[in-house]
């Protein structure tokens, strides 16, 4: 028996805030955060799982200890059985009723419980030899169930709904597999359309874009709406009519608001509006979607776990699911997530960016495409063109389409160097030896 | 000028769980603890603000660590201006951008902003020399409002319309301040429910409550519903037919799940179901209160804002508001939560027990009645006799009522002898100097 020797720490902060790099209405001057985290084994392999939360700079610490408070569930315990049920390894990081109360399912427990799972996922990856989509997409139908939490979701989705839509799938899984291995799969791209850029830097940027092929642009809105209105006019008049252009309020308005401010930029053909209000409010966004439609409301890069998406879907408030590899519980809960869409006919289009999302996400968007939704019509993953370089198997995005990874791993790994060198404070290290 | 100079915190746990006092369907064996915080001022006159955030145990440090956090956004400040204007206060400890993202207004980081904010009322309500019900109480119907965040609440509740209700209050509040320190205000009890009580405690304890004077008696459920079968006739019983029984379950059903059990126990005759599901399903609530109509639900201990509370009332999901002093954003949030209430007509019935819950939500009750409602038909504080003894001025509760408070402050402060005594972790110090 082998088991869980070390979970070790690290906070890692890059200074991005002093490039107006990822500015939006609502995050002025992010500093893009790992709350990073590794696991060891005494297998003799050598491999670690590495995975982290993400945030946006100061309180990174405090993720980092809520990293180190959820991981004692594991330390010491026997990583065949953690890594054989990874269900019950998710419901283990999410039971303990003391640090349950911290949230309950929210906030940095949460997204500590998703960290540790993440670690978990790249360390079983890693020792299969297998990039994660394809781990997890040669699963069975009844493996991929045993993964889920399907408490509060039952009046939504039940394990024989689940286990029907994937069985749907598995005999056209090898020609999708074999599809994203030559084709890729769609991104789109958020980086010409920060609020911080000056026109010309938006104009700029979103013929670059329509250069490198991407299919669709994300610009941030909800400052000013005569601003919104002039850089929607400019990105418009590059990128020509028909053009995919979405916006992206960031939980900008209220209500009323947000359907006032849809309505003033309608006419520029949105492919959607994205967070319009608090990313809590289901009923709002429900509100939103109907006082605008047909235009399509996003949300998900916030909503904190399967109940909030459950109701969002329910609700009629979310036509494109947006999840996030590190805001919910980890891989297990963004397969429940991804089931719920594919029960209601959403398409999964995640959040991306930050340090390390996309990394993370692109084997969700492509396990969702091999084995469950079989579709990748108007699905894309988001694409933003910052700090890869500092992972050992950085995302590549080529003429507007994620090359699917072939390392073996989650992709969650970042080098050596890079988190020596953007290490916020030392390395903490907590092991069985105490 | 003066200045706030430290915040100070402290790890405090009681190791409740060795009595299985606590204990229900979702938390086992909770130590009830407190992530405590003090604040100092340079003015000479010797107050401090006390006040805490509440967990059950692991992961008290990480709840201390994020009060560490949010209180930078304090220190060093002019404490005048901070609490002559504890609405732009509130804002201020919520609009860290960076630190906003580890919720957002949810989990550990939320309920920092709420301690340090409670920190705050507590130090000018002992400024002014007034227990914090009859500061708040005194304040003009203008002043009340600017101490709300009306950000995403006004498709329910605007400025306006709250300024109304508590205008119209205006005129009768002196007559229930009045009748406040004559009777008190009603408490009920949940000691003789826990879970892990045998039946004839269970018998027994009732018997005790009702010739304390409570007048109602809530019991926890969910495990087994025979067993909750036989402990609600036992309950009915000893006290007899008409006297309000309420049960609380945890959290511990699916919806389908909540209407057939509560279905099953709704011939003993139920005040309210309490918690039925997942705390963040406000459309799981809102199905379960139609297929129980017309057993009340409550719910609110673990909704983690004032946007949570806002759908919750809007969907028909919680018939009995049940604010939680230490779980959101403190008093400014709690007044907005409790304006909602008051606007739908739904009855306060505070959240209470664990440690120093009686201590701080009674200021908000008598609030509620005196400035806002204007009524305590049907409203009446949770009452837990634990651990009032570790408290400076502690919650008084005689036949069944609660004594109105009259120390100056918000009761929120602990004995320095236990602050000494159940530091879990030394005490830990951040300063102006470094």
């Amino acid at each position: 028996m082998s088991v869980i020797t070390s979970v070790r720490t690290a906070d890692i902060r890059f200074p991005t805030s002093a490039d107006l790099d990822g500015s939006d209405a609502m995050n002025p001057d992010p500093d893009y955060s790992a709350a990073y985290v590794v696991i060891s084994t005494d297998s003799g392999d050598e491999l670690e799982g590495h995975a982290f939360a993400f945030t946006i700079g100061r309180g990174n610490d405090v993720q980092v200890m809520a990293i180190e408070a959820v991981a004692q569930c594991v330390l010491g315990r026997d990583v065949e059985a953690l890594l054989a049920d990874m269900g019950a390894t998710w419901s283990l990081l999410n039971s303990d009723s003391q640090l349950r109360w911290l949230g309950p399912e929210k906030g940095v427990i949460h997204m500590a419980a998703g960290a540790v799972i993440n670690a978990l996922w790249d360390l079983k990856a890693k020792r299969a030899g297998l990039p994660l989509w394809q781990l997890l997409s040669r699963l069975s139908p009844e493996e991929i169930a045993d993964l889920i939490d399907f408490r509060y979701l039952t009046d939504a989705l039940t394990r024989s709904e689940a286990v029907e839509i994937l069985t749907r799938a598995v005999p056209s899984r090898g020609q999708r597999e074999e599809a994203l291995l030559v084709d890729g799969y769609p991104a789109y791209t958020t980086s010409p359309g920060w609020l911080g850029y000056s026109d010309e830097k938006l104009a700029r940027l979103c013929a670059e874009a329509i250069a490198e092929g991407y299919p669709q642009i994300k610009l941030k809105v909800g400052s000013n709406v005569d601003d919104d209105r002039r850089r929607l006019a400019i990105a418009r008049e590059v990128c020509g009519d028909g053009f995919p252009l979405a916006i992206d309020a960031n939980q900008r308005w209220d209500v009323d608001t947000a359907i006032e401010w849809i309505t003033a930029l309608e006419e520029f053909d949105l492919a959607w509006v994205e967070e319009p209000t608090s990313p809590d409010d289901v009923l709002g966004h429900a509100a939103i979607a109907r006082g605008v439609h047909p235009i399509r409301i996003a949300t998900g890069e916030h909503a904190h776990n399967r109940v909030m998406f459950k109701q969002f879907i329910q609700a009629g408030g979310m036509h494109v699911v947006q999840i996030d590899a590190a805001r919910v519980g980890g891989v297990n809960e963004n397969i429940a997530i991804i089931l719920l869409a594919a029960k209601y006919g959403l398409p999964i289009c995640p959040h991306a960016g930050g340090v390390g999302l996309c990394e993370a996400v692109q084997h969700l968007a492509m396990f969702d495409f091999v084995a469950v939704s079989g579709d990748a019509t108007g699905r894309m993953i988001e694409y933003v063109d910052h700090l890869h370089e500092h992972f050992v198997s950085p995302t590549r995005v080529v003429r507007g389409r994620y090359l699917a990874p072939m390392s073996p791993g989650a992709s969650t790994e970042m080098r050596a160097s890079t988190l020596h060198q953007y290490a916020w404070r030392e390395l903490r290290v907590a092991t069985t030896e105490g």
